[in-house]
């Protein structure tokens, strides 16, 4: 046992003190974890589009000064009273998405959205309301449960679960968000293979869904994205065909892609966040049958909307967040997929950083060429 | 066989000379059926909300001069040539949506919205590009391929059904499309046995629906609706509670819904064509799995919107037209359904009309105690 156990621990966190402010390296101190409480050693984590809109300041949920970060991966130092889920040693990964097993939607079977502590962790707090981060004292938000931007970090027990330690930690971060929100979509989406399907936007979560409609033999992949750069990678992840938007002229992409596939797609992701996107991706799906899918998240305030035209004939408009995946009982099968070479996730890493160059991390996910950025946290 | 077989037919109809004009009757002359086609005798004529939406102007895609009407009963004069799917004598209802089980729709399995005679329809025309009505050599236009304001009409074999004679065709006319709509938007939506169900709006589709929610035990079924003379209509046809969103003060339909139902309804049902009704239908619905239909059709050029929020955290969107039914193989059934005392018709009915008193009917439509008036052809 370390001797760290039942201490606090002072190392160091990436901190955002105000909306809109970069990153600045504190040392923290990180109180022991309390009662159904696990404290991480951070090794690794990624840096995602939700962190960066969390730190512009465009979240009007934002709380400050916070420790962001929600897509890593580390190793269990120490627990607290009750937990059973994971022990000091285990290989880990943090979620956003509880799982508590006991609560009306855990047991509902047909959601992943638990409501455990779904309050606290929106007010930036542990379950008993007070944080385990300060900086001289003063507290420090926590963020999405996570909080991965710090060497080490405390979770509630529902929020983190165990993964094959053989797994390389430095990949496996990632499948904390961007890729598993992307292949829960897709698999758990009946009706996919054989089918016709189109991905706006070839960020990291439109690659996932790319390469895992590939992975299900959808009859079509087709790519759409406005950064001709990205078509290379979207053939590399499995796409079929590429299509520039900004290229067609004055003819609408929904209407374009209902040309091109015989009335329209079966199955279509929107993967950017922009709302006039997840428009075009619901109207580019075929009468009668198609669903169009919303992954990415819209900024604060802004809507969707169609003509009802769109849904009475047989189109359905529907979502999901963390692909619908539950982590803590599916996760450790995709980190084995992973391992047996059956789901990508070393592709989508184009960019490594130390956790003093974090800022950088943020400046590369704005660059085209960015699928996903890994921060060592050493 | 009849001495009008290969003739025009001489008969009264309802005509629409323009939009907003009310009907006038008309004498008019409809030419024997082609190939393909079928002329029925109308005995019995429904009037819906969508003839009122057409008779009134507000239908862009509305033509004129037109023989309105689209909830029909009758019997088969003549048939043309080729046609098999019914015979001289088969008391027959005309089906809006045809179903010619040949087209990519037909054979998707997937949709009840084929495609064979659709753009022909809309332009108010028979698959020909010719019309079968005119009056002193002028054309008048179809009209939803059933045009059942005539004492005669033609329609397209791919758009008529035979059901039991034994059926009285003052009442099984009204299947040719509110209470099948409502009927089929419940049975063909999975899981509303022991589900939470609210429908907005109490017309003859809402009414249905909450019958049929009641028919497959919906553990609770909530009607919504402004008018309150429609809480004893709503019981009456199996629902457990009825809410007036008027009478909640500050409070929304659907934050007051989601109050009383502890977290929203598992499936609701906008029958009502307003979009800001569909939106409350929608966020009504309980995160995670609430699926909201909707079958109202709103005005042209209206939208409907919400955050996509609402779509991300599990709630689905979608429509459905003739409630997924695919009438020539699935009406029949009904009407074995009526005359077994499982499905209600008859309870629809308040109000009967002559041929010559037909726009009364469209007036009775418009007073809250009338669900449907049914028209005597003869």
């Amino acid at each position: 046992m370390s001797d760290t156990v039942g201490k606090p621990i002072k190392c160091k966190a990436a901190v955002c003190w105000a909306a809109g402010e970069p990153l600045k390296i504190e040392e923290v101190e990180v109180a022991p974890p309390r009662a159904n409480e696990v404290r991480i050693h951070i090794l690794y984590t990624g840096i995602c589009h939700t962190d960066e809109y969390t730190r512009s300041g465009k979240d009007p949920e934002g709380l400050f000064p916070v420790i962001l970060g929600h897509e890593g991966g580390g190793i269990v130092e120490s627990v607290g009273e009750g937990v059973t889920n994971v022990s000091v040693g285990d290989h880990v990964i943090p979620l956003y998405t509880a799982e508590c097993r006991e609560c009306k939607f855990c047991k509902s079977g047909k959601t992943n959205l638990c409501g455990k502590v779904r309050a606290t962790q929106g007010q930036g707090l542990m379950p008993d309301k007070s944080s385990r981060f300060t900086i001289n004292g003063q507290p420090i938000h926590h963020f999405m449960g996570t909080s991965t931007f710090s060497q080490y970090t405390v979770v509630a027990d529902v929020s983190v679960v165990a993964v094959n330690p053989k797994a390389p930690l430095e990949r496996v971060c990632l499948l904390g968000c961007g890729i598993t929100t992307a292949w829960g979509a897709v698999v758990k989406q009946p009706g996919i293979t054989g089918s016709t399907v189109a991905v706006f936007g070839c960020g990291a979560i439109g690659l996932g869904v790319i390469a895992t409609s590939s992975l299900v033999k959808a009859s079509r992949v087709i790519a759409v994205d406005t950064n001709p750069g990205k078509e290379s990678w979207a053939r590399k992840f499995g796409a079929t065909d590429f299509v520039n938007p900004t290229q067609l002229g004055d003819k609408k992409i929904q209407d374009y892609l209902i040309e091109i596939t015989d009335g329209g797609l079966d199955y279509t992701f929107d993967c950017t966040g922009n709302v006039h996107v997840m428009r075009a991706a619901l109207e580019a799906c075929h009468k009668g049958w198609g669903v169009s899918t919303i992954i990415g998240v819209a900024a604060a305030g802004q809507e969707i909307s169609t003509r009802p035209f769109q849904l009475v004939t047989g189109r359905t408009w529907r979502g999901s967040a963390f692909g619908g995946v539950k982590g803590r009982t599916e996760l450790p099968g995709l980190v084995e997929d992973y391992l047996q070479g059956k789901v990508k996730v070393d592709e989508y890493v184009t960019h490594s950083r130390t956790l003093e160059e974090i800022n950088a991390g943020f400046s590369d996910m704005h660059a085209g060429d960015c699928i996903r950025c890994v921060v060592d946290m050493s």
